[in-house]
């Protein structure tokens, strides 16, 4: 019964099982700035494998011997629907696609991600080991009345590492779903993470981090990370 | 009852349903060569999203706009199990853990490609188009004796391009699998492209391609693929 009810409403089981996690690179102009890069002229984006996904309560997320690990908070859009082809002007489109939300770590072996960039290499294996994409609880739609006015915030053993709001975003959700769908066909239960606002930075083991996002200054339960 | 049978095998919608296309760079020294890239050190992977599996009689390929579109004929393996940190010296845990193979040409959008590596930005969306992932039928795995021991071959429009053995291969099938499970847990289903020989090159709206897999001189007929 109740399995009817939730037949086709992401899960965290559902949420694993998604066919392709796409990351947006260089979304906030002021983490543009920290990292030296250039400002992107369009939205340009890569892939984190789902066997990354971290589920809540399933930390620690595993260092790899050598790796200068940083973390990186974004907004994730869980997908409802499949979307090909969606026009960027085609706001309600791309908002009817949506079918929750939640939030994301998006892990990033840093060093081994400059020394790819410096070689021309792809990013894949810096951005996608086991654990790399620790996710909250999926928040249903209705608590987040619109993702570009929310505020994101990591901590790392309470010190305030990223605070900022989605209004930021260089390139907003119509945007970047209409990028992505215009290469790669968005299936149902596919996850979309935003990209990061500035003030990222290094881990070590031990370190704990907690995550969050708030709605007019009010937290929202579910989106809480805490990992370790 | 032959649902009983074919349960936990792989089909290909199984495969549409890969939780990951992981493919494997410069595994052959002369396509090294020709493309003026260096050789490299260790085994170095990227991921194509599900999305672009194009499966048998689902053609064309569709070549997006302004893009220079290369073929890459490649031996895929299909994973019959986890795979998490396995050794590179266990040799019989790489091919136990395979389920099957297939043939794959890894269509590249090779001008989009060059300018993410000069500019120092992920591959994948010069890998990761709708359609870029042209695969046969599943081989079994009893057709394959020795995964290393096989003819590729590549045509367009009846002319040759590709037709190297696998035994060129640069890092043979249990480091791949040894170097790729020790940064993302492989799982049951997922496919591995293990790289492609010489002679890859453009086709444009009108070509047809036509590849196979060769075992001791004979065709295997589920390898073929013809696509336009
Ligand atoms: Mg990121
Ligand atoms: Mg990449
Ligand atoms: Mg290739």
């Amino acid at each position: 019964m109740s399995l009817g009810l939730r037949r086709g409403i992401a899960s965290m089981a559902s949420l694993k099982k998604a066919s392709k996690v796409v990351c947006i690179g260089r979304n906030y102009a002021d983490h543009v700035k920290e990292l030296n890069n250039q400002r992107p002229k369009q939205p340009f984006f890569f892939l984190k494998p789902a066997s990354s996904i971290l589920a809540p309560g399933e930390g620690p997320v595993i260092r790899p011997k050598g790796v200068d690990l940083h973390y990186e908070i974004e907004l994730a859009l869980i997908m409802g629907k499949q979307v090909k082809n969606l026009e960027a002007s085609d706001e309600k489109g791309a908002m009817d696609a949506i079918e929750s939300y939640a939030l994301s770590i998006d892990m990033t072996a840093r060093n081994a991600q400059n020394e790819a960039k410096k070689k021309g290499l792809p990013w894949d294996i810096s951005k996608g080991f086991d654990t790399f994409l620790p996710i909250s609880e999926i928040i249903p739609k209705s608590a987040i009345p619109d993702p570009h006015n929310v505020e994101i915030y990591l901590k790392v053993n309470d010190k305030t590492q990223q605070e900022d709001s989605t209004e930021l975003m260089l390139f907003r959700i119509p945007r970047i779903l209409s990028d992505i769908s215009k290469v790669m066909t968005l299936e149902k239960g596919d996850i979309v993470i935003t990209g990061t606002p500035k003030g990222v930075g290094p881990v070590v083991p031990g370190d704990v981090m907690t995550a969050g996002i708030k709605v007019d200054g009010k937290e929202l339960p579910e989106s809480k990370i805490e990992v370790k």
